[in-house]
């Protein structure tokens, strides 16, 4: 299941021509019992069907057979990347996400605002989901008072609601720590402790208790939020980028932060400033006529409806997104995917290990004719493009595009 | 290829639902020319075939394309390690079949006893297959006669007819030895050589030939076996245990040794006492009440029909087992898995490379519909499985039964 990026590195080719990855966040769907049908079974998407007619389809497994892929394995992989030799931290996604510079002196964390009784008791993990604007208060009032500890710099950004990321800043901060997040309200935050017997894993681990502690005297006072919870610590990822992998001018197109994220740690130029699907699709016109060769546009709410279990509102979802099809291909693009990072299915409640229907379309030359009438993962499975893991799609896409070159004489 | 046992050790989770695999051996066939079906073609299966309606339907290659696994890679392949990296010898398995301890400083081999004339030449491989009796007998005579050669202590069993095991214990014996058997009657037996040239198997060398020196002078008089002929020399396979890896309790059930021995290299409890499939059937249901979760139901018949080129008789067999299918549905396990370790063909008289069919059913969530109406190989490969390494199959069961976490954020 390994990725071939060295050898693909001395084949590929530069040229003019688009590529499009449309990637729809959990869209592989499951069998309800009750139907026997699955969501892109359920849902009626002509646009969609119309277009795996004409496409090379198939199932593709983001990390290995039974393995449900977080997103950060499942972008890795739809990228091109091995997911099992390049892990992510989630704090890095997080900081990244917010727009915040990365160095290779960070150590990147999320945090939680919280609330804490007098006993040392944490009352709420989330502080009653404090409002974002209240969240911007806090962190702009940390950020003033507590921007050094020692000589580690401490930068932070606040999220959405009672969420914010940050980084510790300073070259001898390592990431094997514990996280000080008990999990369950009615325990006491955990101390951070070091995981590996190293004077830098100490080092990490004083420096961030202590931001804790100071945190906490800071806070005590206030209403609604009186603790943070530190977890996800993590460094910059030492990972070959896509211009240098594969020579692509890539962009991503995506509405939440970790997405975005996830585009720039393999090198993408990340765009902001989209709110909604329609949003995105008109911000992928303005950026066609620019010298960009991969767009990886990122739709966030399938997956969300599939986590909430919710099926109906999983299909007409699809069904909306069908709608954007045409957009898409009206602006020509040479190679458009249209897949998933993973499957959601509204039974499983969450991401799944099931194989993410693939098709991938290419103007000239054309994908091979397929016989598969409809986008569904039974057609799918039934596809020429058979059962292959997710890292094979770009090396694929790249392929119709006419970007690799032979290997060997 | 590679299995993933590192990362799925990170993952597995321990609960409750129960896994039974039911591993019909040899359970593949081939295409008999003069009708163009296979055995699973000919039989009648109606159990079979609406489990597979039900299931997820595939092929599995238990090594790699066009490579026929004997028993032991097959097996390992099917409990989820990477045959090629993980080697099991002959003798270790024997040896553990007979219900042999075996340790770290042991070398596991199995004998035959033969018949030698005055002149040195083999003239019986196998002593005209002797009864067990006589096999339990010379066995004792040698063990009384001969329990030592310098420091190594020798251990022995008979196994059936003319067939032993045994172990040379002591810390510095090695495997890297040739075997004795000249495997054609009317040769001398071979000296046993080291394959390497190291101090180790010198001194293993040499103690090997002594022992088999001191057996023939025993023996010389013995009218029906004057000789024995040791193969398989193995040391105990280091392997992660099943425990260990899949957090899995698994019970293995079993009529033969080579499957005992085979489940207990991976950590299974090897459960005794059965002789036909009905005690096996039996057995799996006073067990399904104890707090195993994981089942090994082993089924030998239909490779020995396919070894003997016996394809009317491998139907038969085929139609004998699709009867207690609904017997093991009956106990409600929440996935059970129906295949094989490897084809045996009848046409080709032997195991074969052609992938094994699977069938992944599980109760909740359920396995997507397959469209898949006949238990038979062909309909197999339209399954939604694909065609897939047979080490793929534990971990998807792992996940429909809910073993087996996200990974990464």
């Amino acid at each position: 299941m390994e990725d071939n990026l060295e050898l693909l590195k001395t084949l590929t080719l530069k040229n003019e021509k688009k590529i499009i990855f449309l990637v729809i966040d959990g869209l592989g769907g499951a069998t309800e019992p009750s139907t026997g049908k699955t969501e892109l079974e359920v849902a009626v998407h002509p646009n969609l069907d119309k277009l795996a007619s004409e496409s090379l389809c198939g199932l593709a497994v983001p990390v290995d057979f039974g393995i449900t892929p977080g997103s950060g394995p499942g972008h890795l992989s739809l990228f091109g990347y091995d997911p099992v030799k390049y892990l992510i931290g989630r704090g890095v996604l997080e900081v990244l996400g917010l727009g915040m510079e990365l160095t290779e002196n960070d150590l990147a964390f999320r945090g939680n605002f919280a609330t804490i009784d007098s006993n040392g008791i944490i009352t709420d993990r989330r502080a009653g989901r404090i409002p974002t604007e209240e969240t911007v208060r806090l962190v702009g009032k940390i950020q003033k008072n507590i921007s050094r500890i020692d000589n580690v710099e401490i930068l932070l950004k606040p999220g959405k609601e009672h969420r914010f990321a940050g980084v510790f800043r300073h070259p001898d901060l390592v990431e094997n720590i514990t996280e000080n997040d008990p999990h369950k309200e009615g325990n006491k935050p955990h101390k951070i402790q070091p995981t590996v017997d190293t004077v830098q894993a100490k080092f990490t681990t004083e420096v961030v208790n202590k931001f804790i502690e100071e945190v906490a005297r800071l806070l005590k006072d206030e209403p609604k939020a009186n603790y943070v919870l530190l977890r996800g610590f993590a460094k910059f990822p030492n990972m070959p980028k896509m211009q240098e992998v594969y020579k692509l001018t890539p962009a991503a197109i995506a509405v939440y932060p970790m997405y975005k994220g996830l585009a720039q740690v393999v090198g993408m130029q990340v765009i902001h400033g989209c709110e909604t699907i329609q949003d995105e699709v008109n911000k992928l016109k303005e950026l066609f006529t620019q010298p960009y060769d991969f767009y990886y546009l990122h739709i966030k709410d399938t997956d969300k409806l599939g986590e909430d279990g919710n099926f109906d509102g999983k299909v007409k979802k699809i069904e909306e997104i069908d709608k954007i099809i045409p957009e898409i291909l009206s602006l020509q693009p040479d190679v458009l995917v249209v897949t998933g990072d993973h499957s959601t299915p509204a039974v499983n409640k969450g991401h799944s290990w099931h194989p993410v229907p693939v098709a991938l379309w290419s103007k000239n030359p054309p994908t091979p004719r397929n016989n598969v009438k409809m986008f569904t993962e039974q057609e799918f499975s039934r596809g020429m493009l058979g059962i292959v893991h997710m890292t094979k799609i770009l090396p694929l896409a790249m392929a119709y595009a006419g970007k690799l070159d032979k290997y060997g004489a």
